[in-house]
């Protein structure tokens, strides 16, 4: 609440004197030497705001709502890792049991297409159905969308908020916000309580989305989006970053496919494709192998044929097995085939990640 | 024509044998030595293909067609690098004037969606007025509307048929071919006169349309489609590959997103996008400068803030120029704002190519 210290301030004087509690006990020629402004200096002498934290925290308790500090051991993890994490963290509800499990941001336009709408819903449905906490910002569109898909799927998720956890925003979304809380979600937020929407708020809001999360899927974001600033924060927050791709004829798509032509953001199909760029023991637990029946029997599932394969694929499929890689020679001359037949079958395999090829035209079958 | 021989075996037998011509005056020893098959032989033998040849020569003439020879000079040099280049090539209208300027390749489904037509329009209509060739391969759906989009701009455009050059498939393309012939374009056959649409002859078709090309763009492809083999085939003839994303939702992107996500094809937004991955020299010459007014003053146009830039984005453009790199955190520290702020601001810059940004976040204008 000091007037003129934002996170880095707050952390510069926590470092300079140990606790905020030291701060407050400061001289004038200490707070001086540390280059503050005069109404910092002021408002810190005069302690007159400790008695409105100390409502603050009250306000809070009374709310069912916590506040974390950036010392405290429980303060989320991974938040505290990029550049300007937030002093103070507002939570309500089972902030700690969401933020036990993956977390993946899920962001995009408050004006999304039906498009949009529907690819949020239906990723955040898939991720968190299998225990992956989605976090977005509560906001119209796209965040109301992912919001919605993680509580069909009957899972948790994350609201960060850009205002005080006391004003819901927009405020037709109180009951969306009821509803993460009473399905084991929770609500976060830097704000003090009754800090109603300011726009300069939403991108220090977006940071907080993208530092409480291993990467941030964009759904859908025009030219000059709040979501491409946030792509950018989680590049420089060195989180994953991932894009859905979508019609170059849509305005709501330019956004997505420009961070994957231009910057490094991974194409996102399907939910198997943002598991598979979390960290490899989460998506080993949760990606399940290619062939999941008859698991007793190890050799007659790798005898079996897959369904719906053309004859050629077929043929390459028997060719291969798990373990000797092949090259495309090998199998050209084992199969009779010319490479162009052989590269469209090895093509179709590999889409159904049935194949995978290794470095220099080795071809295996996944297991 | 001769039983048995395919294009490497062509290749092979002119290394043994030097010419066509010798190959016919070898004795049945050297032939039996090089382990053709017996009835290629007896075919080669007697000879009696030669007068089909010539007559074919003739017909081929009389159409106002011709063929080339793969060790004539005029042979296409790009087509003569991939692996296996077809030996003769039927060409008819203005081939050497289509090859002499860059060769782009677009191809996709033939049952694709408005989007996917609408998209290979619009690209072939942007860079055939541009004088860049298009190559695509006459079929319904993306390959009709690329040559269409081509002869909109009064540009070139080659058809490769999988056909004899007589026998336009699918028969209502006619007229296209007419046309196509009418505005200096050529029409491109590897298969004798009389030929007719037979599956298997596709995959060879579409390994030329790739070889006459610098490059491929796929429009529109689902899971198992020709368009994805001739990507792959592009890419083992070291061609770029290029996709255009589309909704994740539609069958008909499923292939293209596929390439862009899992295959190193490069994300295709806009005919700039296609013309910047050619040879620097065709780029240079075909990509104009961002700003193109008032090059007689270059201060003044240097001084101008372009229109359209929101307050932050102005005050970052004018802190910046075009040959001194300034890194984030100059611009955080002239600017006065956060890292945040700055992020949007560069990435809108960026998205407009108003700005470029260096390795180790350094950011120049774009001239």
């Amino acid at each position: 609440m000091t007037p003129g210290i934002g996170p880095r301030a707050a952390v510069a004087l926590l470092e300079r004197f140990g606790s905020a509690e030291s701060v407050f006990h400061a001289s004038r020629a200490e707070l001086e030497s540390i280059r503050l402004r005069p109404e910092t200096i002021e408002s810190i002498m005069a302690r007159d705001l400790l008695e409105r934290a100390a409502a603050e925290i009250e306000q809070t308790r009374a709310l069912g709502a916590d506040i974390l500090l950036l010392d405290d051991g429980i303060y989320p993890a991974l938040l505290r890792e990029i550049f300007d994490p937030p002093i103070t963290l507002y939570v309500q509800g089972a902030w700690e049991a969401c933020l036990d499990e993956p977390t993946v941001a899920m962001v995009g336009s408050r004006r999304s297409s039906t498009y949009g709408q529907n690819t949020a819903l239906m990723l955040a449905r898939e991720l968190a159905s299998r225990g992956i906490t989605i976090i977005s910002g509560l906001a119209r569109g796209i965040d109301a969308a992912a919001h919605r898909g993680a509580l069909e799927a009957r899972g948790r998720t994350i609201a960060v908020m850009g205002t005080g956890l006391d004003q819901v925003y927009p405020r037709d979304h109180r009951k969306l916000a009821e509803e993460i809380l009473e399905q084991g979600g929770a609500l976060v937020s830097e704000f003090p309580l009754g800090t109603p929407p300011a726009p300069q708020n939403f991108p220090y809001r977006n940071r907080v989305i993208s530092g409480l999360s291993l990467g941030v899927l964009i759904i859908e974001a025009a030219e000059n989006s709040g979501s491409l600033i946030t792509a950018r924060m989680a590049m420089e927050q060195n989180r994953e970053v991932w894009a859905v791709p979508g019609n170059i004829t849509s305005r709501n798509s330019f956004g997505t496919n420009y961070l994957i032509k231009g910057a490094g953001a991974k194409l996102i199909q399907q939910w198997q494709d943002i598991v598979g760029e979390l960290p490899p023991d989460i998506a080993a637990r949760l990606l399940p192998p290619a062939v999941k029946k008859g698991e007793k029997n190890l050799a007659a599932q790798l005898s079996l044929v897959p369904e719906g394969l053309t004859g050629t694929e077929q043929a390459i499929f028997k060719l291969l097995s798990t373990d000797t890689p092949l090259h495309i020679d090998q199998l050209a001359e084992a199969s009779k085939m010319t490479v162009s037949e052989l590269s469209g079958a090895l093509l179709g395999l590999e889409m159904r990640e049935l194949v995978r090829q290794l470095p220099g035209k080795c071809f295996v079958r996944r297991l």
